[in-house]
């Protein structure tokens, strides 16, 4: 053991509607840290640990309906492990955490979604993070007519839309413009980007923003 | 439908560690109750309505272990549940409701056993029932050694300890002495009562405090 401290790890979060390439920026953005020497921690929500992921099966796949407040405590619940028991110790480790949704999720699923009062998606995300906040946030922006059809591709014939891909158009308008809310009052954390844009030029202006942010130049993105 | 506003029903909860005699004590209040003409609706936490039923089973039938505040948050989420559609809806419609199990459970276990910090268990509970707070509540107190060995006896050979049945027995004292604190803190509320006295009078007492409290005499309790 070195008695030097570790630095702490930078904190990632992806956001935006369904269908909107979350998951495979993410995973770009990993690889092309990967490139300039650092190891990421790729995870998602609701879950990323093993208490998480229970809770995400309650969520996503059991078609019990909850009481918007419960859902809310629900994957507050889900986060507190997550943090608790993840993100929190791989930051501190100096490991690198990009996580698949995150806080803002909540404050477009269930506050501007499922209009929960602000006050209580406010005490509800310091209660599950405390001090555990995103250092940088990318929000993926697109129509929900086209997220929710590139959803239904990727799920298949088989597949059943879960607890929010079943949820009226109006609903995915108004979880659109609270990520768009969001990114336009928290510009020093969130980067918005056309989701429909060249999925390489995407992940090209987020190497940039992540460069600008913490001095580190992620390596190319060079396409599969 | 008559115009006369309709008067709200009592909310009474029960509260204690293992085998104490909660759900026999509530059943046979309720018994009472129906003597003198009171309907009540039995039920029990966590759980109660389908939405809460479905958090139960993730927190006593599986073994995933959560973090603290994650699953104190699980509670709260099957609290809420319960008390947005079953608890107060049924008050406001006139019914007694009497629960097994409430907000001193997860003060006594999550507070004192776990020990989530107070004002992380206080926010909660306001989270979760708002102004639903109980009318009266009956504290069964019992030496835990002697309340496990009745809940072994009570599952039998095949059943296995649920998240809390299987803690260690300072554990358990720390239920029972963070109960018998929330009693003695609020004696308008809480009545505290020895759970090794002979059943019929346990009952006996608890029809005199109904009686005492809301000026309904619950009917006679001749044990079955």
């Amino acid at each position: 053991m070195s008695g030097q401290p570790v630095a702490r790890g930078r904190f990632i979060t992806f956001e935006g509607g369904e269908g909107s390439g979350k998951s495979t920026q993410g995973r770009l953005l990993a690889e092309r840290l990967a490139g300039a020497g650092i190891t990421c921690r790729l995870t998602r929500e609701p879950g990323g640990s093993p208490g998480a992921e229970a809770v995400r099966r309650l969520l996503l796949e059991e078609r019990q309906p909850f009481h918007p407040l419960a859902e809310s405590l629900l994957f507050a619940a889900a986060r507190a492990d997550h943090v608790k028991t993840l993100i929190e110790p791989a930051l501190a480790a100096g490991e690198w955490v990009i996580c698949d949704r995150f806080i803002d999720s909540t404050r477009a699923y269930q506050g501007a979604g499922r209009t929960v009062a602000a006050s209580v998606i406010d005490q509800l995300e310091t209660l599950a993070i405390g001090a555990c906040r995103p250092d940088l946030t990318i929000i993926l922006d697109l129509d929900p007519r086209l997220g929710l059809t590139r959803a239904d591709a990727r799920r298949g014939a088989s597949g059943a839309a879960d607890r929010f891909e079943g949820e009226t158009l109006a609903f995915h308008e108004r979880i659109r413009a609270a990520f768009r809310a969001i990114a336009a009052a928290e510009p020093a954390r969130c980067l918005l980007l056309d989701a429909t844009a060249d999925k390489a030029a995407v992940s090209d202006r987020i190497a940039a923003r992540v460069s600008d942010a913490f001095g580190i130049t992620p390596g190319s993105g060079a396409a599969p």
